[in-house]
This record gives structure tokens, C-alpha cells and sequence, in this order.
């Protein structure tokens, strides 16, 4: 069994180096800076109980990869680059392995059934941060991150229960799950405030502005008779394995959303999360305006190139009333 | 009103050549050695009424034109364009204008919904060809073809009115539709066939691959609870307003599929067309071994940069018995 994970970002680069230090057969699919510097120095992995630096091996692309029948590949890279990794999958002969979707948002796993048979949800429960080339850092202790792991569209088998037995060796806490989506759709009600610190600046004062997505989606999910069940901090998983804790020297960079601000991405993950509610609010006649104004900006500022937390909650407000 | 039509392949091409020669308002986003055509030559259209040469405006990019609040946006990109083509549309300042999806296949219409609040489908019935620069023929006589139109996911609007009376006056029979997407699935059932003329060669004998295909997919439809309308040769509005009607000197190039093929297009359209009964198949339980297997022929041939009519029947129940 061989893992092959795909983005080497805050969480793929996590999970790979996790991966390796317990021994497991790890290649990872890389670029750019991170790639360069994973070849010359090794990936460094910080946590609250380790700062390891890892040898692992990368590459550039999926198709400098011979895959085998016993590869499971592991989907790491941000949803708005989803179509075209599936795409290089393919024609790097990837056929019926399983591949495993380990991103936020709950639109990649339908995109990987499209081109591949044998298609997985990963919940990732893990406070990562990617912002300097050659590391990783996860602020979470004692477990490194708590994953819920299952078949799409339902049930589970062995693919799930092998890689939730790798990860637990690994440190991180990974139970395998019949219905996987539910608690991606409970991880999706909780980024739907990712977009909130990267655009008014993390910790910075929005006075309901969360609370008025987060009902516009439980609305809409309604509406949808989408089933989601809630991972937010006071589940019992979470107690029991996971707190956040923090790295010493390290610099909380914000969510997900605000570190790719940070490295100026042409395109934000925003769009398959408060997007998400967005286009289900189209489908079903549910008005969702604060997050689709939300989406909007999230756009504009990865068009323009604006830095996180550039933007006023009159800006915000403004662009609700336009809705 | 202004129309705005992205993509001047043989659909795109054909629509906004009969709009111009209307007299409607028309600007067209094109590329490569259509767009160049087009700048140096204009755009000839060929059907068996009409020989013209139409002068029309032409950019290179989305952004290359100041939007307003009176256009009209038709898409007529092939379904695997369509993501990116909606990024470009949203950085270029489009907001709530109507967007039309007048592709073959079903799911460009969601993918615009996640962007846009106001979007269309369009139920494309024109025999249209695109084999060389600057010129397409539509081989359909009285009328160049019949348009069903309609809001999505359901209902009908005065955007709907509107376009339909233009194209009318353009020489397309079109028709609002209060259920477009039926009448798009009955469209995606005669697609399916596309990638058999595209594999073994225009006409070649496929006993049972054609009947078999469909047969999956109405199963799977039915499985999905999705209404479909045939509009096939024997539906009245085709036999009131178009028949297949050969343009002098133009030899038939096959189905767009295979068009593409011959223009050696790197992604093929077969992932939304047999890949989207593939995807059901998989979403609902149902077993669709033969779509997948064409889908996956048309991977590798778009892959590989095979002719269009080099594959063999034995190949392709080779692929079947893996699926």
C-alpha cells in the first residue's frame, strides 16, 4: 500500500509528513516553491510534540508517477483545482483506485465520481499552516487532527479502514464513517466564516455577519433535505482527541482562505464554500444574499490581488444591499 | 439589447453570424485561428439558403468588453471550457445579466448558477460544422435549426421571450420552455452516440453499442427521478421546422465529437456527455459499463492525439468487459 498525496499544502503537507515518520510508503505531487524546497531541504513537520524534518520524495507532476493497483491517492489541493488534478490523474492511468478527497467543501468528491468509480470523503479536522516554502505547522495536540473517513456517495469499506488505520499510526485520530458527508457538510457550516477574518482581518469585529450565513445555510440545507451533522469544537471526538495548542514562534496566519491571500492565488476556495450555499440557495428557491455577497468580494480580492483584511464591514454591508 | 456570444465554434460561429445578419446587436468572443479569421476575413456562413460573408465584431477575451446591464450572454464553449470561461465572465464585471447555455450536455448550467443568480438553458438542435477558419455551414433547411429555451433549473422569463424572438428573426424556430432541462436530457440521450462515430469512423458499424448505451442511460434517469423529453427526428417541431439538408461541396465531418477530434483538442466533450450518465450511474447505484467504457476510450484518444475512426469495434468490447 502506497499513499500518493496530491498538494502539498498545509494539510497534504501534513498528512504526508505524517505519514512518513511512521514508516509508511509516502509520494507526494508538488509544485513550484514548495516543491523546490522539499528537494533540496525535506519537509519540516511542527507540532506541539514534534519538529521533524522529513525526506520525502515529490514530484511535479501525477504522471511522473507509475501507479499500481495498491496506490491510494489522496486529494490535498484546493477545490477550484480539483478538475484539473482528476484530469491528470486520468491520464496518468490512475483507473479504479480509491482516491480520497481531503478538501474543504463538499463539491470534490461528485467532480472525482465523474472520472473514477471508486471515490471517498475525508472530513480534516487539523489546524494547519502553509505559509513559508519547506513547512508545515499544526497547532493541535495530543492528536494532530481528527478525521472522519467514508465511500461517496455512502457506506465505507476497506480503502476507509485502511487509511484510517495509516493515519492512527500516524497520530492523527481517523474513524471511518457510513454517511461522511453529513460531517462535511457540518465542516462546511463552520468555513463558511473563513472568508469573514481574510477579508476584515482575523479577530476583527462582524457583527452578525456569521451568524447570518451560517442561518442562511442551515436554511438552505434544509430546503435541500441535506442531512449534516455538526464537528464543531464541542463535539466529543474533538475533546477527546484534539485541542488547539499553540506552536511556540509560530504566527497564527488565519484560515485557509487568508493564507491564500497571503500567497496572492489567482482563485479562492470561497466559491465551494460560501459558493456552495450560494448555487443550493439558487436551486431551491432559498435567499442566501450575505453569503453570496461574501462571495463576491472573495472574488474581487483574488482578482485584484488585495491583502487580507483590506476590507470594511461597510464595504461588506454595501455589497450585501446590492444582493 | 446586445448579444454577447463566447465561443465561435460551429454553434457559437453560426448564432452570432444569424443574429448580425439580422441586424441584432452582436459581439463575439473568440480565439486562436478563428478569432484571427474572423479580424482579417469576417465570418462565412454557409447553410442552403444563404452564402454570406458577415463582418463580424470579434475580441480575444471577456475582458476585452465593457459589459452593461442590457446584455445578453450566450455560452457556446464545449462543456469542458465552460468553468474557466464563467471566471473570465465574473472578472470582467458580469453580475446579474441573463447567461445562456446553449451547450450540449446538462451540467453547464449549474456550473453557471454558482456564479451567476440569472442563468438559462438552451436546447441546441442545429447540424452545424466547424472544420475550417473562419467559415461554418449548417447543413438545415427551412429554419437553421430549433432552439428550446429556458430559465434553470425550472420556469421560463422575458429573457427567454427575448431571445427566442430574435433568434426567429435570425431563421431559428425557438420556443420558450417552462421544463428546458427535459428537452437538454433528451438532447444528452442522442449525444451518447457521438463517441461511436468519433471511435470506429463516421457510419461504421457498431451492432447493438448505440441501443445499449441508451439503454443505461434511461435506466439511470429513471433511477434518478429526472424527466426527459425526446426530441428526436420523429418530434413534430422538428418536422415542421428544419430537415437535414446538404450544403454543396461541404462533406459531413461527423458529430462534434468527432470535429473535435480532428482539431486535436486535448479535452474531449464525452466527460459530460456519456460521463454524465457515468456519474449518475455511479451516484444512484445503477450499472453503466458500456458509457464508461466509451468514456474512458475518449480520454485516451484525446490523450494520445488519435484520428477520429481508428479505434475497432474489438477494442471497445475490450474496454467494456474492464468496466
Amino acid at each position: 500500500m502506497r499513499f500518493v498525496v496530491f498538494g502539498t499544502g498545509a494539510i497534504g503537507g501534513a498528512v504526508a509528513a505524517a505519514l512518513h515518520l511512521a514508516q509508511k510508503d509516502v509520494i507526494a505531487i508538488s509544485r513550484g516553491a514548495q516543491l523546490d524546497a522539499i528537494r533540496s531541504s525535506g519537509l519540516r513537520l511542527r507540532t506541539p510534540l514534534m519538529d521533524e524534518v522529513v525526506k520525502l520524495h515529490a514530484v511535479g507532476a501525477a504522471d511522473d508517477i507509475e501507479f499500481g493497483p495498491d496506490d491510494m491517492i489522496l486529494l490535498a489541493m484546493k477545490g477550484q483545482d480539483t478538475g484539473e488534478a482528476l484530469e491528470d490523474l486520468r491520464a496518468a492511468g490512475v483507473t479504479d483506485q480509491p482516491i480520497f478527497c481531503l478538501q474543504n467543501g463538499v463539491a470534490n468528491e461528485s467532480k472525482a465520481l465523474r472520472l473514477f468509480p471508486n471515490v471517498h470523503g475525508v472530513t480534516v479536522m487539523m489546524p494547519a499552516l502553509f505559509t513559508v516554502p519547506g513547512e508545515v505547522v499544526v497547532q493541535s495536540a495530543p492528536k494532530t487532527g481528527l478525521f472522519y473517513i467514508g465511500r461517496y456517495p455512502g457506506g465505507m469499506d476497506d480503502a476507509d479502514r485502511n487509511l484510517c488505520a495509516a493515519l492512527t499510526d500516524a497520530g492523527i485520530a481517523a474513524f471511518p464513517k457510513d454517511n461522511v458527508m453529513a460531517t462535511k457538510y457540518g465542516k462546511l457550516l463552520m468555513n463558511l466564516s473563513n472568508i469573514v477574518g481574510a477579508a476584515l482581518g482575523h479577530g476583527a469585529p462582524a457583527p452578525g455577519l456569521r451568524e447570518t450565513m451560517r442561518a442562511e445555510a442551515e436554511a438552505v440545507l434544509a430546503a435541500a433535505g441535506i442531512d449534516w451533522e455538526d464537528v464543531g469544537m464541542d463535539h466529543p471526538d474533538r475533546k477527546a482527541h484534539m485541542s488547539f495548542t499553540k506552536v511556540p514562534g509560530v504566527e497564527n496566519a488565519g484560515t485557509s482562505t487568508t493564507q491564500s491571500f497571503l500567497r496572492k492565488t489567482k482563485r479562492v476556495e470561497t466559491d465551494w464554500l460560501n459558493g456552495e450555499i450560494v448555487w443550493l440557495g439558487r436551486m431551491h428557491g432559498v435567499p442566501v444574499p450575505v453569503n453570496a455577497a461574501l462571495t463576491r468580494i472573495a472574488a474581487r480580492m483574488a482578482r485584484d490581488g488585495v491583502a487580507p483584511g483590506s476590507v470594511t464591514m461597510d464595504e461588506i454591508e454595501a455589497e450585501i444591499r446590492t444582493s
